[in-house]
């Protein structure tokens, strides 16, 4: 056995500054736990600055990704730079050269996990990639290993910590989406372009890894069907209230017949669902397998330390495979292909709110329009009058999703109907 | 690679008939899965009334033992008994031929987990036990290896269905123990002795495992500090609904200055603890790691086919560790030895209910004393008088459990108290 293993990592942003505190902080530990030691020889970071900042000593540190490339004793590459380049490219050359790689990179997994995970198992080398969904939440691993007796039906996560922040905030001070907005940056929550967790394209990201590992069926992100959160008004929250809801931002993916539905959208769940109560900056995954029923992992879904958590447990991972010989002994479960249904497919409960004229005729002629449309209604409040208008906000049972982009279509074109103010699906009730 | 698993099962149970119809079931799909072929091939199983209501086949029914033990193609050995013996000398056995392990047994891995993964270290075999603490919920691998990069601080679990679905069903309907005991019984949740549930020893025998692979340090039940839960009342949940804490029977471990607290005791959580929701008879574990933070594992913690669900994935993780030649790649953690602190020394805050004659004087005898034995008061609520009595709640600061009892003790003496009522501990407050 080997008693050494050194590791190289790339970037010290927030997660590989966690990476370098915990691997040098518990190295003793691990040492005792593994029987080996992790060494971590070589940082590759071009900002000195950011390095004496953390108090890292210079000399570790390299400015050519060759350094390591050509290092025969790094057996372990830690990617934590995000984005598709220069990743990409520096973890396919680790690969070609034998190395191992763990890596938080979730854009990359969703986009070229396939071209990474071929490589890997024809290589016999480890990828592993727990920190690229739901930071410090072990949910990778259990997927593929501890719940690997199960066919597994669904998978619906709160992923993206921004906008559930967003949400719960809008939720507790009745704010709007702005106001919410401008409080999570004040608190570090978002990022000045906070456009990628807003619009939903993080959660979709994570949705196609998790979705791929589920359902044994390559998911990438572009097939994700993805809404964001910007058009949910306090309106929205209140009636959420009223019919005993809240409104997340869910990632989903189901399989039926065969065929997967993968989506990113803010949705109304009923307050007794287990995710429901997952507020804040904070995530959690809800997977319902055949034989274990309903299981949930929750936790922070970002930061540095989190996301580092998870990125040392798939290092050691890598190690105990090394000192084993068991290196990629879990490798890409893609081993079929399913189609991802057309969002227009798809069949989903709506709640709609609409703003029209309040005077006589107005509901019926708009429920002519959903009845001639294939969409069944499961109930209508109405509100006001105020003024001249009136809020009509209804429920619908399951219909396809173009039947009901279809009835609103006529809808909107009624002189009676101000505003179709909102559409949200509604997903997790007890009749699902 | 040998393509050709076989497995015996011991125990057509409840649990036992879930891994049948799992291995079943699946079959085809595990073979993709991990490229291998898993065959039950035979069953120990008397009862063969049961066996046919199953509809099980009776060829591959053994009565003896020994026909798997001497059976050189069976690889691994399920072990569904439940209980010290047979279950024990089976599995040692099982080990001295080479024969892999899994088995969801909490009693025998809580009381003789040690001997039996220092045969499997020896042996390089694998014995995994996932189903053994929390049903279907994944905990014991995420700890071993996904948790790894942490020192854990924390581990506190609602691990016993039986009593929280008492307690919810007390808590929801306002009912007494003995009424929410036998609304358990008539759905099935509780068995006709429910003693073991009910007095704390199934939560003990998982805290127990827990601890010790979440600081690597063998603990076992006895050493588990146990009170059950029939001594709460409605008029205590009433009470903790008033402070916002919800009532739950609790299962603790943490780790301070290199020594455990390892306890079971009903316990007032306030209603934001993540684990205050978890309602009715499911599980979940709150893990607090110095990296991760705070992370939750929520599901079914019993019955047949998430208890099936947790073995299955041990199975596989078995099949997967023969294939790459890695057996016994994770065994026994236990690597250093903490003491386990007795219960006389624990700190915690107290919830204590008393009932009073109602007279001048009474509230300063009784505060006397608690200051007198060190006991610092955070708040006290009197409610009545209800004729010549009145109802004295205090909350404690953190305390030593000795000096709360020796407070206890003297205040039992007081003419003036009628009764002390009941003693709750607090956890998971902010401020711990």
């Amino acid at each position: 056995m080997k008693n050494e293993i050194d590791v190289a990592l790339l970037g010290l942003g927030t997660v590989g500054s966690g990476v370098h505190k915990i691997l040098t902080r518990h190295k003793e530990n691990f040492r005792k736990k593994i029987g080996a030691t992790l060494n971590l020889t070589k940082i590759l970071e071009k900002n000195l600055d950011r390095v004496d900042e953390l108090g890292i000593d210079r000399s570790c540190i390299v400015s050519d990704f060759s350094e390591i490339l050509d290092d025969p004793e790094i057996k372990i590459v830690v990617e934590v730079f995000g984005g598709l380049e220069p990743a990409r490219t520096f973890i396919l050359q680790a690969l070609d050269k034998g190395k191992h790689v763990v890596t938080a990179n979730k854009e990359l997994m969703a986009s070229h996990g396939e071209e990474i995970l071929r490589k890997a198992d024809e290589k016999k080398l480890d990828v592993l990639f727990e920190a690229s969904v739901g930071g410090g939440i072990p949910i990778v691993r259990p997927l593929k290993q501890c719940l690997m007796g199960n066919k597994i039906e669904q998978v619906m996560g709160i992923v993206n910590g921004t906008t559930n922040f967003v949400l719960t905030e809008m939720s507790k001070e009745g704010c709007s989406f702005n106001e919410a907005l401008k409080e999570a940056q004040r608190r570090g929550y978002a990022e000045r372009d906070p456009s990628a967790d807003i619009e939903g394209k993080d959660a979709a990201s994570k949705i196609a890894i998790l979705a791929s590992i589920a359902f044994n069926s390559r998911v990438t992100a572009s097939q994700v069907y993805t809404e964001g959160i910007s058009n949910i008004t306090p309106e929205d929250i209140a009636y959420a209230r009223e019919l005993g809801c809240v409104v997340k931002l869910i990632a989903l993916a189901k399989e039926e017949d065969g065929e997967l539905e993968v989506r990113v959208h803010p949705t109304m769940i009923p307050r007794s669902h287990p995710l429901a109560t997952v507020d804040g900056v904070y995530n959690a995954i809800f997977v319902v397998g055949d034989a274990v029923g309903e299981v949930m992992f929750f936790g922070q879904g970002a930061g540095s330390m989190p996301a580092a958590s998870a990125i040392v447990g798939d290092v050691i991972e890598v190690a105990r495979n090394t000192l084993y010989g068991s290196s990629g002994r879990i490798g890409c479960t893609c081993f079929e292909k399913k189609d991802v249904k057309p969002i227009d497919e798809i069949y989903s409960s709506f709640y709609l709110l609409m703003n029209v004229s309040d005077q006589p005729g107005v509901l019926a002629r708009i429920a002519k329009i959903f009845g001639d449309n294939d969409v069944s209604l499961a109930s209508v409040i109405q509100k006001g009058p105020r003024g001249k208008n009136a809020e009509l906000m209804f429920m619908t049972h399951l219909v396809k999703d173009k039947h009901l982009h279809a009835a609103l279509k006529d809808i909107r074109k009624l002189p009676v109907v101000n505003e179709v103010c909102n559409v949200i699906r509604v997903e997790g009730a007890q009749s699902d």
